[in-house]
């Protein structure tokens, strides 16, 4: 395999209400090969697509039972701690709930963790070793 | 919020195992910036990290009490059916569980899944209707 995911698949339980919550937050339409059974947004490098909890269990041919931590996060590094503030600010209008608020951290930096309608946990951060290219990847 | 997702994480029972793992199925080493408790590997326009389940759990504030289906896969878009079948020996002799043997599937593509000791489902599949940019970007 070469160095790349293409595709990040959050199972939701309303797929109409999460893909107009990630298009809101993103500033980003669905790409037109989206239906209405899964939606995909292009971010950078990567394809987020938003389909059926259920349906997604079933394409892999698993049980899609499941209950509390997920065990993954997905995070937006930002360029200072007052844009994260901005960020979930923002974030919580557009439906988003905050379930740490912004805040210095042990590594040095300042974080703030939400999450969508399926308790799916984005972190926002400003990481002062971490910095950002001019399109937005991290510069490591 | 720009369109991106900057990091990956994925909560692991051992870091160091699974940092094995996914060097070895990226062909790619960890970034500088790794330390024993957490491993960065720069993919695509996006970094995956490798933490332990419960310190991502703590990060969050999260309870990291979890089973079951854990809600989100990743994809890894092929150039052929038999580049599908290629990259499933490789990862099942890297470690990896076979989840889903690669086959035709509705939609009109070829996929597989497998997944690592995590039980962090990964798609690979062969998409005719995504082509790949020469970057290995999904072109959509």
């Amino acid at each position: 395999m070469d160095p790349r995911v293409n595709i990040i698949t959050l199972g939701v339980k309303d797929v109409e209400k999460s893909a107009q919550f990630y298009e809101k937050i993103f500033n980003k339409s669905r790409s037109d090969q989206s239906n209405e059974n899964i939606v995909f947004i292009k971010l950078l490098g990567i394809v987020l697509a938003i389909y059926s909890n259920g349906s997604l269990a079933d394409d892999a041919q698993v049980n899609a039972e499941g209950k509390g931590f997920k065990g993954f996060t997905l995070a937006y590094n930002a360029k200072s701690e007052a844009e994260v503030d901005q960020i979930i600010n923002e974030v919580e209008l557009a439906g988003a709930k905050i379930v740490k608020k912004p805040q210095k951290v042990f590594w040095g930096g300042y974080s703030s963790y939400f999450c969508d309608y399926d308790e799916i946990l984005f972190e926002v951060a400003f990481n002062p070793f971490f910095p950002l290219k001019e399109n937005g990847e991290i510069d490591i």
